[in-house]
């Protein structure tokens, strides 16, 4: 899939039923030896698991990593980093169609608004936070709840320039847990290869497999202008996958929804899901047709258009999945099973109808919640940055348990960074993005909708979105600065038309998150954590959280499977590569892969699969051999893990991977990069 | 909703119980005249529904219309001429911008491709046609209906010049009525007021109501360059409505599906609707962009837009309708209760079971039909000259009863007068249209697919459609009357792109509609006979049979509704124009309203609502008072009625309808056309 975290996720659900074999994305402190051992004979022990937790990375722009040196030299997926090539390109030097590779480590680029994270400790909050929510309901519940979570990251990371913590709602409420990070807030550029070879074959083979794509780049974290000591770190090991070894996948998927009671699926598949699809389908074609106009636009817009093809292909496997009858049978077999089992219990009560009347009650709220929670934030970078920029002049005067999250003492760091790091934003672009957000949401809710008719006034989407982006001034990093730093007074005193129209949408957007805390948000957090205890009581500790965006491990083995009868190889060669190639897009083959073709070993492993259990934001997760050495970037899955956000399915379910031998031979014989090839080898790297 | 037939329709379907009060899509020699008078304490007598029949005119583009004067004078809606307007426009001369209206009517333009029809008799072909499929199943059943049906269309209508025949299936094949038409292949243009006049509002009022907008348009019947004598007429009545009068719609509702089975629903519910919708969205976000490029783009490319827009529109309101479950259980417990009343019925049998295993079948073969039956015809004028050429050619050498409908006897001259009228095309939208049909195909069928393969072999789908576009010669009139006139021979020889392209891939395309015969088509048709008469046995012959295009009538009032507890007022005013306005698209005044604001009659009834059951293909249909005088032209329907497709609900579901009298005050304030006020009193039109 590229398993980039494409959209931040909502509320994390528990799972009904005990994983089957090889299901899972188990936190660092659950991990199920005795089933792994079971399984394949052998399992990690605590040492294991604590050098692969401390060489694991999360990156903050939504993907995972892995250190694999021991100068701070980091493994992710290339599309993990192509907005930081991006952003860092020109007209006269693209970085994402050439590739990166500087002669030296000074030359390495930092990667704005990217912040790498390492997770030290793991602390039980559920007594705590549960203490605090006590009896309450409603707007009531969600505001104990969300101050306790913000007292609670703030007293545990008191030094904010090197710390991060994070409570992690697990079990929809069934617990929480404290996580501490070690964070790394410059993060630059070391080695990427051209996109062609990366991302070849596009969008059309993207989520399928036999693959040929060389999803990997480097990055590396410093602090005060140096490299940072990563002694602990994963050990790079170039060799080939060996059909039905062991694999552990370790990294942080972003967000699962294995437990949705059938009320909330079924929103899913007639609201949600099918909204969403449509949507990204317009705007997939209005930017693409816009890019069309120029080099100079086709390179500007590449990673959204790829960010938007990747999450419409995720979201229609996820559509695909809950309107497949086989599919959703078992889950709601496993609903009534659970119902069947708690019938009558006085402490259990009847959750799946209280979740009922709450999905009832977000249908209503839902376009409202669409189109004016964030207004056009989510199709313009200006745009988003007014939305903060508002946000944070009302926030910041708060009490920090009283803060929105993402305003609290323990977010704001990020936030900041976010805001501040300079990034380039295109005139044209953003007004794609504001006209677009206009004229849908005038579609979706009405002309004669009061908050339609109060933003737009008499103006088009056309004449909103031209006058908002040519009169801002927010592409300026030191203007936003300043407004950052000025608070609320500066916010009031701002004439920025961005401003204004967030400032003038903020009351009502600050109305629907309210609604949302109190009739879905508030009800549901109530009885996911009675639905837990059921499960908890049904099925003991054999059950695992869904994703989080927080460090998981998953078991599984190197394997095929079977498409409709035929087998499908674990592993492609790099020569296959020459044999696809059509010379026209995206078939046509990298410049690198062109001039090396008689250096490179065609015979070398390049992407295989494996059984592990993996989503969106596993994406450049560190794939592990039984020795704990690293032998590739988890970067994709097949079309069938696409259900995967649903439910596991071990026959079909295929995690995509780029083989560490076939990113060294990148290094060494495509792209050469002599110092890297060194520095994997634990030799020390040049300075 | 612009009630445009927007698809050719699939097979046709009854209705599973009794219509309630003002459901229904009537045929004319099924009227429920007991109904109407116990509503009405009136129904109209055969001598009227005599006078309307002959009234009442089908345009082949897919619209309704009726004579308004004795000399062929035809009132429809704008939209339905827009089409005709944008193919006689050029860069100096906008008719759908600037509207059109000719000083005399010699200047009265001819349209391209449009003839208009009007029923003469409706035979009953039943018994006739189930003989000649009795005991067959799979393909014999398919190939023993279409040849009786091309056998007695033929023989029907020997003046192939003046008269068509066409045998209509209702009630899924409980019925077959063979209906005669005087036809009239030369139809001008008379009248049209502005675009932004007729279409006020745009997408964004389409499907609602209060309503503003003039979606009026007058064409004139021509025979041997002569308009037609039409003595029988109805009287042109500028009257405002009156809340609670009764109404007629008269016209040819395109298409419903109201018998569906609960299988058939649920395909269209999770298959047809949600890719229909998601493909239209990204068509229309390419299509609205590449018009922003260039006025001219703007011009050329107005027509294909809206008819996108309104098509997502009336599927999504269809797509909202299947996910209410209000809505459908009540479907589904019509569907219980006659499973209930025939179980054991052996006559029966169990045809909702074998619909089932059909429904499986076109679930396998759904999206090689969606790809391949008409590969990038339905995206590409020109590549739709090829298929019909293609198909012609080897179609034309049959017998008349083996051949492909479309290619019958009585179908060939109506099919070679749309390939054969000059219609002007624009490289760019062709380019466009393959462009998207090949990117399309190959995400959804996917690259390593067998027929992707051989259609596109190593080209992208950019340069496929550069190819095929830049290399056909079929823009030209000549050179497609060339390749009809010289039939598979000059196919054969043929080395135009485009027509190599569908000579690959027809072979193909027609396996797939053998597929769909035999595993589809064939055992639906076979159980829907059965389960028609299950409904004649329990529901007797108060059941009206699902639309087909053909000529119904629907009874009802002028009457408003609550939405969401606040009434809507059944009418508008013209006033209410100016007060809407904003200067901006969609909601500029049209320059004859800003130039006769001081003249027009403010309080005119400008656009009034209904309870007549209407569908796509009603559009233009008059709407005629008691007295038999028409008094507006419906064009739309409320965003409740979009339901319609699948169910009723009187509460809700309305049609909108452009009044007379405001069309009057078009005629003779805004757009003055003095020669056809006098021709619409009826004073004799000046030659």
């Amino acid at each position: 899939m590229r398993l980039t975290l494409a959209f931040a996720c909502a509320a994390a659900f528990a799972v009904t039923t005990p994983a089957t074999a090889e299901e899972g994305m188990w936190t660092f402190d659950g991990v199920p030896t005795d089933a792994i051992r079971k399984a394949y004979g052998w399992a990690p022990d605590q040492q294991w698991l604590d050098r692969t937790q401390a060489s694991a990375v999360r990156l903050t722009g939504g993907c995972s990593a892995s250190f694999v040196s021991s100068e701070g030299l980091i493994l992710t997926n290339h599309h993990c980093v192509i907005s930081c090539l991006q952003n860092l390109s020109t007209a006269d030097s693209d970085l994402v169609a050439g590739g990166f590779n500087p002669a030296d480590r000074a030359r390495e680029r930092q990667c704005p608004g990217q912040q790498a994270e390492v997770v030290t400790s793991i602390t039980d909050a559920t007594a705590d936070i549960q203490g605090a929510i006590g009896a309450l309901t409603g707007a009531a519940l969600v505001k104990a709840r969300d101050a306790r979570i913000a007292e609670l990251e703030s007293a545990g990371c008191t030094d904010r320039a090197k710390t991060r913590c994070q409570v992690v709602t697990l079990f929809g409420g069934g617990q929480y847990k404290l996580y501490q990070y070690r964070k790394y807030s410059d993060v630059r550029i070391a080695w990427a290869p051209e996109f062609q070879a990366a991302f070849f074959g596009g969008d059309p083979d993207n989520f399928n497999f036999p693959r040929y794509a060389m999803d990997a780049a480097f990055l590396r974290a410093y602090e005060d202008g140096k490299p940072v000591a990563t002694p602990v770190h994963l050990k790079w090991n170039p060799r080939a996958p060996q059909a039905g070894e062991i694999t552990f996948v370790v990294g942080n998927p972003g967000s699962t929804q294995r437990l949705l009671t059938e009320t909330q699926r079924e929103f899913q598949r007639s609201e949600r899901l099918p909204l969403t699809l449509i949507l990204q389908s317009e705007y997939r074609g209005r930017l693409l047709t816009k890019m069309q106009e120029s080099p100079d636009k086709m390179r500007e817009g590449g990673d959204e258009l790829f960010g938007y093809e990747n999450s419409f292909k995720a979201n229609s496997g996820q559509f695909r999945a809950l309107n497949d009858p086989a599919f959703t049978a078992k889950m709601a077999a496993d609903e009534a099973a659970l119902r069947e089992r708690v019938r009558g219990d006085a402490a259990i009560g009847d959750p799946w109808t209280e979740i009922d009347q709450a999905v009832a009650a977000r249908r209503n709220g839902y376009l409202d919640s669409v189109f004016l929670q964030g207004g056009p934030a989510s199709y313009s970078t200006l745009a988003g940055y007014a939305l903060t920029l508002v946000r944070a002049g009302a926030e910041r005067g708060k009490p920090n348990s009283e803060r929105l999250p993402g305003f609290t003492d323990s977010a704001l760091p990020l936030t900041e960074k976010r805001l501040t790091d300079p990034v380039p934003t295109y005139q044209w672009m953003e007004q794609l993005g504001v006209e677009f957000w206009a004229s849908k949401a005038r579609e979706y809710l009405g002309t004669d909708n009061a908050d339609i008719r109060a933003l737009l006034g008499k103006e088009s989407p056309e004449a909103l979105a031209a006058r908002l982006v040519s009169g801002t001034r927010l592409a300026d990093p030191a203007y936003r600065e300043q407004l950052w730093d000025g608070g609320a007074a500066a916010i009031a005193a701002s004439d920025d038309p961005m401003i204004r129209f967030f400032v003038a949408l903020d009351p009502r957007a600050r109305a629907i998150k309210a609604d949302f805390d109190r009739n879905y948000d508030a009800p549901v957090t109530a009885a996911q954590a009675r639905l837990a205890k059921a499960r908890f009581a049904a099925y003991g500790d054999k059950l695992y959280p869904d994703a989080t965006f927080t460090l998981r491990l998953s078991y599984g083995q190197v394997k095929g499977w079977d498409e409709r009868g035929k087998p499908v190889a674990p592993t492609t060669v790099m020569g296959g590569t020459y044999d696809r190639a059509t010379g026209q897009a995206p078939y046509q083959l990298a410049k690198g892969f062109v001039d090396a073709e008689s250096r490179i070993d065609k015979a070398t492993v390049y992407d295989f699969v494996t059984t592990n259990d993996i989503i969106g934001g596993n994406s450049g997760s560190p794939v592990i051999a039984r020795d704990g050495s690293v032998i590739g970037a988890a970067f994709d899955g097949n079309i069938h893990s696409l259900g995967g956000n649903f439910g596991y399915d071990g026959t079909l379910n295929r995690t995509v991977v780029v083989s560490t031998a076939a990113v060294q031979q990148a290094l060494e014989t495509i792209w050469p990069a002599p110092a890297l090839v060194a520095e994997l080898a634990g030799k020390r790297g040049r300075r």
